[in-house]
C-alpha cells in the first residue's frame, strides 16, 4: 500500500511537473485550483485511509466472527432460535460495523480535507476519489488471496477426507479442515466485505466528483453535495430496524422458517428504502439543479434523482431473486442439474455450465433498465446513485451474507468438538439456509460491481475530457476486445492458482495420513499448521500475477495507448466481466445444492438420486469442487477487476490526460 | 429459408412503401438510385442463392467424404502413405470446391444483377449482401443442428458404451455407433464448411459494399471493385500449389510426419499468399484512391491494402499456432490438464476451464493488431480485407479440417468391418493427426469470423448513417450489455439441446442392451435406426430456439430500439462472443487430447497416467464428454452468432433506418 501510494504521488504529481502554483480549474476556468501536487497528497492520504478502514473492516469483521461462531454452537444445543439469534445478531454487527465505519471514516475525510482546500470543490472531490482506489485494492486482497486461501482448503480437504478416506466433512482427523474454517473467515467475511466496502466506496466518490463539477458543487450547496452520503445513512437506520423483523418481531423456533425470513429481510428493507429514498431526495434536494453531462448541463428535477436510486435499489433485488431461483435446490433449474448425475459428472458439468450462462440473462435486462433509467434521468450521476441505491440496504446484505460463514463454522466446531448429533443437525440447518442467502449476497455484490464501475467510468472519460467514446474509433475497438479478454485471463489465473495450491494441499493431508501413525484411529493429532502454512502462502505468492494483471494494465494501457483505448478497455471489460462473474457464481452455487438435494434426501426424486454415496451423489460432489473456485474465487474476483481498474483509471486520469499516449505520439 | 425471403422482402420493400419510383441515392444524392423495392427483390435472390449456393457445398461435402472414407480404410491396409493420400485428396476435393463455388456464384450474381442495376453500383452492391445472409443462414442450421446432431450421439454413445459398458469405441454393438459416424460429417463438414463458406461470403460482401460508396465505385473501376474477389481467386491457386507439398512433392511413409505436413500446410499457404497479396494488389488496384470512411473520405494507397490483406493472413497463422499450443498433448497445456487428471475429474475440470480462458490471449492480441492495422490504414475497408486476407487461404483451411472427419470414419469402418488390428492402428494414427488440425481449423473459423463480422458492423453503420457509436450514449450502452450477455443465452440454450438430447440417447442405448437379447454377445444387430431418428428430430427440434433467438434479436431490437442500441448490441456480442468460442473450443481441444495422451502412453509421465481404465483415464474421459458439446456445439455456434447477426443488421438497415425505434418514439 505505502509502495503504491508513492505511485500514485509522483505520477499525480507529475502532471504539471512537480510545480505546486494555483492553476486554472479544470471545469471553471476563470478560477484557480489547487496544484496538481496538493491533489497527489491528498489523493495518497485518501488512499492510505480507504485501505486502512478496509483492512479495520475485515479484523474486526472477522474477531466478530469467530467470537460468534463457538457461541452459536453453544446456543445450538438449546434449540434453532436461540442459535439463529446470536448468529444473525452477530452477522448484523460486521453489517453495520461496515457500513457504517465506510460513511463516518469519508465524512470525516471531506471534512478535514476542505480545511485545505476550502471552496476549491473540484480538487476536493478529486483527492476523495483516492478513497475508494483504497477500500478496493484491499478488497483485491481480501477476495483474491482469501478467495485462492479458502478454496486451496476447502478442495484439499475434500479431495482426500470425503472422496478418497470417506470421512465426514469437519472431522478433526483432517489436517486441512483447520485451514477449511479459516478459509471461510478469509474469504467470505474479509473478502466479502473488503468487496462490498470497496463498491460503496466508490460509489460514493464517482457520486461526489460528478456533483463537485455540477450545479451542487459550482453553488456549493453542502446538503445537495451530501445527498449521496444522506441516502447511505438512510440505509442503515432502514436496515436497523429491517433487522429488528427477524431478532425482535418474530420468534423463530421451526427450522423451514429460517430461509424465508432471511430472503424476507431483502424485500422489507427494500420497501421500506423505497420511503427512506423519498423522504431524503424530497428533503434535501433543491427543486431544480442542472448536473454535468460529459461537457454539456443537464436539467434535472429532484424526483428525477429519487428514480435513479430506486432503479438500483429493485434491480438489487431482481438480482437477488433471480440468484436464489438459479442456486436454491426448491425450484427447477438446481432440480434438474441434480437429476442429469444420474448419467455421472459430465452431465452434470454441462447442465451446471448452461445453467450458469442461462442465469445471466434476467440480471443483466435488470442492470440494463437500472442504467438506462439513471442514465436517461440524470446523466453519469444516475448511474452512481443506482449503484448507490444498490448497495443502500449493505447492511442487510453483508449480515445475511456473514451469516453463513459464521454457522458454517459452527457446525465444523460442532463436529470437532464431538458435541451430540442433535447440536451438528442445528448448525446444518443454520447452514444449509445460509448457502442459498451467501448466493444472493454475491448478486448483489456483482451487479453493484458493474453499476459501481460504469459510473466510475463515466467519471474517468469526464475526468480526462472524452465527449464521446466511440466504438467505430481503432483505439476505442481495440481496446474494447482486449478488455473483454481480460476477465478471462485474470479467471484463468485465479482458478490455477487454487488448483495447483489444492493439489499442494491433497499431497500434504496424503503424506499425514501415509506418515502420521494413529491419525486414521483418532489416537495422533495431524498437524494442522502445515495445511494453514499451505493454504496462507499459496493465497499470498499466488495473487501477485492476478493483482498484478488488475493494477499494471491500466497504468500501461493509459500510459501507452492513451486515454481512449484505456476508455475502450474499462468498458468492455465490463460488459464482459459482468457475465462471467454472474455465470461462474451461479454455475458453483447450483452444483453446491445439486449435491445438498441428494444428500437431504427431501423428495422423492432426491432419493432416487441418494443417498450420500451413490454414483448420483459422486458425480454431484465432483461438480460441487469444479464450483468451489468458480463462485468463491474467481467469479467474486471479477467484481474487483472491473471496479479497481476503473477506479484506478480515474484517480489517474489527469496524468494520463497530461502524459498518456505514447505509443501513438 | 423461403420464408424469411418473404420477411426481407417485406422489411425492405416497406422502406419506402412498396413504391417502385427511383429515388436519390443514399451516398450520390446527386444520381438517381433504382427503388427500395428493387432492393428488396434482389436482396431475396441473392438470399437465396448464397442458401443454395451454401447447401450444395455442404451436400457435395458429405457425398465426397462418405465416398472417401471407406476409400481410406481399404488404403490403409497398404499402409501409412497411400490411406494418408486418399484421405487429404478428397478432403481437398471438398476445400477448393467450396472456395471455388463462392467465389464463382459470386461473381456471376454480381455480373447478372449488373445487367438491370447498370450503373447504380450501390444498389448493385447493397442487394449482393443478401448473399452473405443466405449463406450464414444456412451455416446456422449446419453449425447448430449439425453439433447438436454429432454431439448428442457421440455423448451418448460414450457413456453407455465407453463408460458402462467398456467396449471399444465404434464397436458395431453400440446402438448410437452409426448416429456417432454420421454426426462426424454433418456437424464437422457440412457445419464448418457453411461455416467458413457464410464468413467468405459475407467478408466478400462487406468489402463490396463499402467499396461500391468509395471511388472505386462512384468512378465505376470494375477491376479495383474486384480486387477483395481477385485476392480469393489467388488464395485458390495458391493453396493448389500449397496441396501438391503435400501430396506429390513429398512422400510421407512415416505416421510421424503426418501432424508437421499438415501443420507446414498453413505456414506454406501463408508464405505463398503473401507473394500473391502483393502480386493482385500491385497490378489491380490504383496506385491513389479514396475510401469511405463513415462520412468522411480517406485517402489511401494501393501498398496500404497490401498491409491490410496480410496482417488478417497473419493474424491467421498466429492464431493457428497458439491453437495448436494449447490444443495438442505436444505442448505443455495439455500435459498439465493430464497431469490433473490423477485427483481425479474435478481438477482436470478446473484445470481445463483455466487453459481455455488463457488460449483467449495472444488470439486477441492477434485479431487486435489485425484490426487496427486494417482499421488505421484502410478504415472498415480494411478490415473487411483483413477478413478476407485470412479467409484466402480457406481451401487449405477447409482440406486439412475435412481430413479429420474421413479418417475418423476410416477407422469407424475398419473396427465395425472387423478388419485386422494393423489397419485400426493406421486410421488411428491419421486421426491422431487430425484432432489437432481441427482445432486449428476452429481457430481459423472463430477469427475470421470477428473480423468478419467487425466489417459487417462497419457497413451497417454506414448504412444506417451512424457517424458514431458512443458507449456514454445510454441506448448504446444497454446494446452493449445485452449483446455480451447473447453469447451466454446461446451457449445455454445448445449446451442444454446438446446435453437433453444426449440423455435420451443414453436410455434408448440402455434399453436397447436390456430389451435385445444377444446385442452384447454380438449375435444379434442393435436398431441403429432409432439412434439416428434420435439424433436427428434432437437437431431439428432443439436448434429452433437457439435459431431463434440469433434471427430475432437483431430485428426486435432495431425495429423497437433503434440503430444505436442495436450498434451497441452487435459490438457487444462481437467482443463477448468471441472469448467464450475461443475458450470453450480449446477446452474442449485441450480435455480431448489430454485423454489421448494417457491412452497412448507415449512418454513416462502419460504411462505413469494410464493405462486405459485406470482413475486418471476415467477423469479424463469425464472432461472429454464434457468437452464435446463446447468444442463442437457451442463454441463453433458462435461464429454464427455474431456473424448471421451483423449480416442480418446490414441486410435490414433501410428498413430500421427508416422505420427502427418504436420503442423511443
Amino acid at each position: 500500500m505505502t509502495a503504491f501510494a508513492v505511485v500514485i504521488f509522483l505520477f499525480l504529481g507529475s502532471v504539471h511537473n512537480f510545480s505546486t502554483h494555483k492553476k486554472p480549474c479544470a471545469y471553471d476556468e476563470s478560477k484557480l485550483c489547487h496544484s496538481p501536487v496538493a491533489n497527489a497528497v491528498f489523493s495518497c492520504i485518501a488512499f492510505i485511509l480507504g485501505a486502512l478502514t478496509s483492512v479495520l473492516s475485515g479484523y474486526l469483521g472477522m474477531k466478530i466472527a469467530t467470537y460468534a461462531n463457538a457461541r452459536t454452537t453453544l446456543e445450538a444445543q438449546k434449540g434453532v432460535g436461540p442459535a439463529f439469534i446470536v448468529a444473525y445478531r452477530s452477522s448484523a454487527v460486521m453489517g453495520f460495523l461496515l457500513a457504517s465505519l465506510a460513511l463516518l471514516v469519508l465524512y470525516i475525510a471531506i471534512n478535514v480535507f476542505k480545511l485545505y482546500f476550502h471552496d476549491d470543490w473540484e480538487g476536493l472531490y478529486d483527492s476523495i476519489t483516492g478513497y475508494g482506489l483504497g477500500g478496493s485494492s484491499v478488497a483485491l486482497f481480501g477476495r483474491v488471496g482469501g478467495g485462492i486461501y479458502t478454496k486451496a482448503a476447502d478442495v484439499g480437504a475434500d479431495l482426500v477426507g470425503k472422496v478418497e478416506l470417506n470421512i465426514p466433512e469437519d472431522d478433526p482427523r483432517n489436517p486441512a479442515v483447520i485451514a477449511d474454517n479459516v478459509g471461510d473467515n478469509v474469504g467470505d467475511i474479509a473478502g466479502m466485505g473488503s468487496d462490498l466496502f470497496g463498491s460503496y466506496a466508490e460509489s460514493s466518490c464517482a457520486a461526489l466528483f460528478v456533483a463537485s463539477i455540477s450545479s451542487f458543487g459550482i453553488n456549493h450547496e453542502f446538503p445537495a453535495m451530501m445527498y449521496p452520503l444522506l441516502i447511505s445513512s438512510m440505509g442503515i437506520i432502514v436496515c436497523l430496524i429491517t433487522t429488528l423483523f427477524v431478532t425482535d418481531f418474530q420468534k423463530l423456533t421451526n427450522i423451514k422458517d429460517i430461509g424465508p425470513s432471511l430472503k424476507n429481510q431483502i424485500l422489507i428493507s427494500t420497501l421500506l428504502m423505497t420511503g427512506g429514498v423519498a423522504l431524503v431526495t424530497f428533503v434535501t434536494l433543491p427543486v431544480h439543479f442542472t448536473l454535468f453531462d460529459f461537457g454539456r448541463e443537464k436539467h434535472v428535477k429532484n424526483w428525477h434523482l429519487f428514480f435513479c436510486v430506486c432503479s438500483g435499489l429493485w434491480a438489487g433485488l431482481v438480482i437477488g431473486y433471480t440468484t436464489e431461483y438459479y442456486t436454491s435446490n426448491a425450484f427447477k433449474p438446481v432440480k434438474d442439474v441434480a437429476n442429469s448425475c444420474k448419467t455421472g459428472a459430465a452431465t452434470n458439468v454441462i447442465f451446471g455450465l448452461a445453467l450458469g450462462y442461462q442465469s445471466v440473462i434476467i440480471p443483466i435486462f435488470a442492470i440494463a433498465v437500472a442504467i438506462y433509467v439513471g442514465f436517461a434521468l440524470a446523466a453519469m450521476y444516475g448511474i452512481a446513485l443506482a449503484a448507490l441505491g444498490m448497495l443502500s440496504t449493505i447492511a442487510t446484505g453483508l449480515s445475511i451474507d456473514t451469516y453463513g460463514p459464521i454457522s458454517d463454522n459452527a457446525g465444523g466446531i460442532a463436529e470437532m468438538a464431538g458435541m451430540p448429533h442433535s447440536v451438528r443437525e442445528t448448525t446444518d440447518a443454520l447452514d444449509s439456509a445460509g448457502n442459498t442467502t451467501a448466493a444472493i449476497g454475491k448478486g448483489f455484490a456483482i451487479g453493484s460491481a458493474a453499476l459501481v464501475s460504469l459510473a466510475l467510468f463515466g467519471a474517468y472519460v469526464s475526468r480526462v475530457g472524452l465527449d464521446t467514446v466511440n466504438v467505430l474509433n481503432k483505439k476505442v475497438i481495440i481496446g474494447l476486445l482486449v478488455g473483454a479478454m481480460l476477465p478471462y485471463w485474470f479467471s484463468a489465473l485465479t482458478m490455477k492458482s487454487v488448483g495447483s495450491a489444492a493439489l499442494k494441499m491433497v499431497e500434504e493431508v496424503r503424506r499425514q495420513f501415509n506418515e502420521i501413525p494413529g491419525l486414521m484411529e483418532g489416537t495422533a493429532k495431524p498437524d494442522y499448521a502445515t495445511c494453514v502454512k499451505i493454504s496462507t502462502d499459496a493465497s499470498i505468492k499466488k495473487m501477485i500475477a492476478p493483482g498484478a494483471l488488475v493494477m499494471v494494465t491500466p497504468l500501461i494501457t493509459g500510459t501507452f495507448f492513451g486515454t481512449e483505448t484505456l476508455a475502450g478497455l474499462l468498458a468492455g471489460a465490463l460488459v464482459s466481466g459482468v457475465q462471467v462473474a454472474i455465470s461462474a457464481s451461479n454455475s458453483g452455487g447450483a452444483w453446491d445444492n445439486a449435491k445438498k438435494y441428494i444428500e437431504a434426501g427431501a423428495s422423492e426424486h432426491a432419493r432416487l438420486l441418494g443417498p450420500k454415496g451413490s454414483e448420483a451423489h459422486k458425480a454431484a460432489v465432483i461438480g460441487d469442487t469444479i464450483g468451489d473456485p468458480l463462485k468463491d474465487t474467481s467469479g467474486p474476483s471479477l467484481n474487483i477487476l472491473v471496479k479497481l481498474m476503473a477506479v484506478e483509471s480515474l484517480v489517474f486520469a489527469p496524468f494520463f490526460k497530461a502524459h498518456g499516449g505514447l505509443f501513438f505520439k
